[in-house]
């Protein structure tokens, strides 16, 4: 069976360079760093960080030597970010920067007053963190459901996974309600990149394997695409979870991987297919 | 045989506006008042002004005892009003106050440094005003090709008399191109919902007349439209063009005018109609 593995596979930038500042402060051996919530939606890496030293933490309260808090690629909201500095904790910011990016653009929409309007979930930590620096009435939509009234002067960001498609579909909607419209398109290429990858790859082969976090949305978004393309596909966390009669008949596997997936859970899960005669 | 007449036949607002502008001024009987062009793309609205002893004229070359101009809804490039100032004439603006907006927009889009864009038919006369007020490469687009490279930053300003549907498509494609897009949606309604009770007129009627100005682009569009409906349709001028034989057998006749077309001009081809037993 001949192994193929997606290029845009694994690690975004913005990932990439969040790990990286985690594991360089993790090498320093510092005490009291913690990450606010998991780095990255996968369970291994956090598990690794832990093992390290910094462990992640869901508020503030849970812990009392803390001394320095890591801002994981989503984003916090404004305020959490104010009480973070006023508790005397150091932040230490690995917000994606394009996510910074769509913060900034927000605020910049909010001082201009414009009705901020945010295309992505609604319950996503990006989105909340973008709502933050918006204002208390912005208006969040996900492109599913037709958008609400309008007022005359609207400005939108994006969440930086959502697709072009569902942009130009709020963007078409928005300009019949209101008089202007500033835009910002603040959405990765990378998602949309792997997602075609996948989708290239998932009709040329006989079986799918998805590598990542199973609480990580834009890994069970590239399941789902699979999915949707009738091949058999299979969304697994590490190699242990490889069962050898999924490849029975297959002459070709496709592995992709999600944006929080590090390259060594990848390698791994093509060396022990290949250790079982895949 | 039944004869309808669209409501929304005949003078749109800022048509109606300079119209009461430029009679107005005639009946004050002042010597040496022009209008910069034909007032309206409306040959027998031009004749009568021209009796009352406003006619138009092409430049200001041509006569010498200018003393004031009254300038038509479409408006004019910024340098020509400095010219027109310079000359020492009087400037009777009867520009339509939706192209001001436009004009403004497009001024505003150019002080904030965006690369803009305008959606129009590059050789009217409104989109010439507009690109005075733009800068020196604004770009013009019709929705027709595919747009070009663009900049980071796009502001878009239409044409008022052009389609959403046609903003909607220039939107969706300057999206992928642009990181930051400005859009004022500087569509006039009275053109679209012209076009909308034309088309369901004329799916109802036998036989369609479009009353306007043969040089009119938004009359010569309502005949294009009823045209590809395939109903039997006439564009006329006048009364005078009326031929009985196109209304053989028809039971219902709809008659709809262009934004140029004054209502006497529509009243007089009922009445016609009626006279020869239509």
């Amino acid at each position: 069976m001949k192994i193929i593995v997606a290029k845009m596979a694994g690690f975004c930038f913005g990932v990439k360079r969040a790990i990286d500042i985690a594991f360089h402060i993790a090498n320093e051996k510092r005490k009291g760093v913690y990450t606010l919530g998991p780095i990255i939606h996968n369970p291994q890496v956090v598990e690794m960080l832990t093992n390290k030293g910094i462990s992640p933490i869901e508020d503030l309260e849970t812990k009392r030597d803390i001394k320095a808090l890591i801002i994981r690629t989503h984003g916090i909201p404004i305020g959490l970010s104010k009480k973070i500095s006023s508790s005397g904790y150091e932040i230490i910011d690995a917000t994606c920067p394009f996510v910074k990016k769509a913060q900034h653009y927000a605020k910049l929409l909010k001082e201009e007053d414009y009705q901020v309007v945010i295309l992505g979930e609604k319950n996503h930590p990006e989105v909340k963190g973008l709502m933050s620096y918006a204002n208390d009435n912005v208006i969040i939509v996900d492109g599913k459901t037709p958008l609400p009234k309008l007022k005359t002067r609207v400005g939108i960001v994006v969440q930086t996974t959502q697709s072009i498609e569902t942009l130009k579909k709020v963007l078409t909607e928005a300009i019949e309600l209101a008089n202007e419209i500033k835009v910002y398109n603040t959405i990765c290429n990378s998602t949309a990149l792997r997602l075609k990858e996948t989708e290239k790859m998932a009709r040329k082969v006989d079986v799918m394997l998805v590598v990542g976090g199973k609480n990580s949305a834009n890994t069970t978004q590239l399941t789902r695409l699979c999915n949707s393309l009738s091949v058999p596909t299979y969304h697994i966390e590490t190699s242990s979870e490889i069962k050898k009669k999924w490849f029975k008949g297959a002459k070709y596997l496709g592995i992709t991987a999600g944006a929080s997936t590090p390259e060594w859970i990848i390698k791994d899960i093509a060396e022990r297919i290949r250790d079982i005669g895949g």
